[in-house]
């Protein structure tokens, strides 16, 4: 399989000639090859400190433990391993879990059906994918409301066409109107269809884990599923230090099938860790260090990346706060923690408070996205379209956030010291009082010199001010529609999509629906 | 004199009974120290890219040479120093600017009227200052238009409140119904009676910045004045490679009087140096060794910082672009020049080419401000206030980044690895499945905890929409109002007052008007 996206063919797989009639009638979108940092990462603790910290994770397994809610097959697991269960408690020894973590590999591929827009999760690379979860949607004409499954698969097409977009995540919004039970069905064939990137399995019951790896045996065929790793999913952490047996459950189904799971304590600080960085650190670590040793016990070598979700308080409201210095201490600790770890590391996003796609919301997620490309993040969920705290999927903000990620594809290339980098000739050339703008240099490089925001506006006063005088949001309203009016399917042999449409029709008959 | 703000006692300089007493009725103003870093810098280039750049900058000054424009006076010092001088060109021996450099201090004291207010310029510390030099303002009901005086005096009054910042800077914005030969008295006055933060001297003319001198020895003794640093003043260089008499005129009458210069080019990418990132940190360092190298000529051992203010351009139009990876990389490389150079370094900003203070503004200034953090400026000016390339001093966005100046301060403290940061306590007194609020730990440390902003929205979505679903900009506007509204006039001897009243009086009675 190829490992070299954006260069590879694009043919789909097991494309027949209807999948390859399908193709040369479509438009070609483009997308940039993930992040291969060319940078160092930003480290704001010492060594000494790191030391600390991976003392006191110890010391919290192998005496605080961790809790295994509802699993006893869980709990014979660890005991089988070495750990001490107590009732629902598991005491894991000091450097057992470390240890266990060892088989879980440093960097993996996720293959998407174009196997141009494969992904290397780990190593000096960045994944980014969009917003996760969001019961609500909102755009400037309609406001906020529950969200559909019509907006899912705008979204969906929208995350297809945004070219530092590099995967098409998993629960993009949640699509309130398709019964809870049915919903995971028509989010995968969404994904399945209206994009060739890699996407996200079901975790909200282990059954639909194993949905979601069924509707991938149809997409990419039974044998290379259990092969390779064709889903990346999200496996959130009851912090504090517990386990549930739904998210375990569906780990399991994950990593028995050798697929890639994203082992995350999701904190709001001061709530389920502690109100300090050093604090929250030890408890991710504790906690990631469990649940990785837990995937490799399922299965060693199982790929699995290392998840730090957190978010700083309000103290005076609670709300939890984004873009705030405190979490991004423990974006960047936990980075250095992972790597020392030897994990793919999953953290950031354009994370913001606010209710709109304004200032504020601008500056948080400027600032999560700033420290996510610097901490060495490896799978950034919610790269773009995060608004209200994760509450919301906002259109506007999913393009002024998708636009944003093209700023860290252009860092990430690092400083060209070439010679033409150098540009001796041109300043020998140009002079004192010169000005570079004709000079063969400038002529041959200013192409791809700089980046420039395809969403933003540059225009002259008195130019921008004639046309309506339009802020971000009211640009962004546009590029969304144009970009929706644009849209075109990516080929897909016609007989797979029939058979997984055929798939969800079936389950779906199977039960009744569920709305809780 | 006291090297600890915001500890050290708030006597006005000079004062007598009328300033005791105008003090004991004033309202205090917080105001937080100047940040000293407790985090590393961010390096993007390797060692031997340094040596690279420092070499080609050597070879630039020897062989293409800088063009010192009609200052004879200067041409003939640069001869005694040992260079080589044809016409107005001067080319500068390999090492020799370097070498002319190293009397320069790697940090200085600029002294404020208020002691408490004292910058320590240089190391670890950042010093952050507003915006400086638009021609224009903003507000949301006055729409963009010319600033005036009263203008200026609002920005000066903001930032004298702003908890923040820690300079007073110097043409906040351009006040356009002042006569251009009489302007820097009336913002040295205002500077100097609204406020008591340090400032900037006048460098439009060498007769302003000898005004500056004087006027400053009023406030605060001529023998102060000699002695110590009391402005720290912009010296734009004409890049490429031009240093012109004017504003060398006011270099030289900084130096000799002992007060601190930015030594700055002035950079939109492609005009005014190489396209590439590495040709624009050759000229860049070349241009102020040049200029560091004179100002030690003038007087060995006056305080100067190296300057960099650099935009990439937008090929498409030619508008400067703000925010982006290439300005990034620039001022992450410049900053470890001047670390080598053992100079304290300016760059950075609130910068932006919005015209609005939206997302636009705040993405691109948000990416400006973090890399400045990061890279290691020492001097920020526009850290607040600035929009539409620097064109627009914008009231909103002035608070806006103001508040946002706070997350840098609580980043830059760094982990508190303390017993109490590391919190193993709370952790084993919550244990797995418990809540971290009510613990003993929280409810020590929670109102220091988390830095939170004064001016974003952090409420429960219902509140937030019934009180009027407001964006960021229009809290913006309700802060300035208020802040505005309860402005108190720090204490100020009446008698110095006066004086510095006169002084203006007199000086403009001295000439005409002139509005070019």
């Amino acid at each position: 399989m190829s490992d070299a996206p954006a260069t590879a063919g694009r043919r789909a797989r097991g494309g027949g000639g209807a999948a390859r009639r399908a193709e040369r009638t479509a438009v070609s979108i483009e997308t940039a090859k993930y992040i291969e940092r060319n940078i160092p990462n930003y480290e704001v603790l010492t060594e000494e400190a790191l030391q600390v910290i991976e003392a006191n994770a110890e010391t919290v397994l192998a005496e605080i433990g961790i809790n295994f809610v509802d699993n006893p097959e869980g709990l014979a697991r660890w005991k089988a391993a070495g750990a001490q269960v107590d009732g629902e408690r598991v005491r894991i020894p000091r450097g057992l879990a470390r240890k266990l973590c060892a088989t879980a590999p440093s960097e993996y591929t996720q293959h998407a059906r174009n196997p141009a827009r494969n992904v290397v999760v780990g190593g000096k690379n960045l994944v980014l994918a969009p917003v996760y979860g969001p019961p609500f949607v909102r755009d400037v004409d309609g406001g906020r409301r529950y969200a559909t499954m019509a907006d899912f698969e705008k979204f969906v097409k929208l995350a297809y066409m945004s070219k530092w977009l590099h995967h098409s995540g998993g629960t993009v919004c949640e699509p309130t109107d398709v019964p809870v039970n049915k919903r995971h069905l028509d989010m995968l064939l969404a994904h399945m269809i209206y994009s060739d990137k890699p996407f996200m399995g079901s975790v909200t019951e282990p059954s639909r884990a194993q949905d979601s790896i069924e509707m991938c045996e149809i997409l990419f065929g039974k044998e290379f599923v259990q092969e390779n790793t064709v889903m990346t999913s999200l496996i959130n952490i009851n912090s504090p230090l517990t386990f549930d047996s739904i998210m375990m459950g569906a780990l399991e189904v994950f990593a028995a099938n050798n697929q890639a799971s994203i082992i995350s304590p999701f904190i709001v600080g001061g709530a389920m860790a502690p109100v300090s960085v050093a604090g929250t650190l030890t408890q991710v670590l504790a906690e990631v260090m469990a649940g990785v040793a837990y995937s490799q016990i399922i299965r060693p070598g199982s790929p699995v990346i290392m998840g730090t979700f957190v978010t700083s308080i309000d103290m005076n409201s609670g709300a939890p706060t984004f873009g705030t210095p405190e979490a991004s201490h423990i974006t960047y600790g936990a980075g250095q923690l992972a790597r020392r770890l030897g994990l793919p590391y999953r953290s950031a996003g354009a994370f913001c408070g606010s209710k709109l796609p304004d200032a504020q919301a601008a500056y948080e997620s400027a600032n999560s996205l700033n420290m996510g490309l610097l901490s060495g993040v490896n799978f950034m969920l919610h790269s773009c379209g995060w608004l209200e705290g994760g509450l919301v999927a906002s259109f506007e903000k999913f393009v002024m956030d998708a636009d944003q990620l093209g700023v860290m594809h252009h860092f990430a290339r690092g400083v060209d010291m070439s010679e033409n980098g150098q540009a001796m000739g041109a300043i020998a050339e140009v002079g004192p009082g010169g000005h570079y703008l004709g000079c063969e240099h400038t002529q041959a490089n200013f192409k791809s010199a700089f980046w420039r925001s395809d969403l933003f506006d540059y225009k002259p006063f008195e130019t921008w001010d004639e046309e309506g005088a339009r802020d971000t949001q009211i640009l962004a309203k546009a590029r969304v529609a144009k970009m929706l009016d644009t849209y075109q399917q990516p080929p897909l042999d016609p007989e797979i999509e029939a058979r997984l449409r055929a798939y969800v029709a079936e389950k779906k008959a199977s039960m009744p629906d569920a709305f809780t």
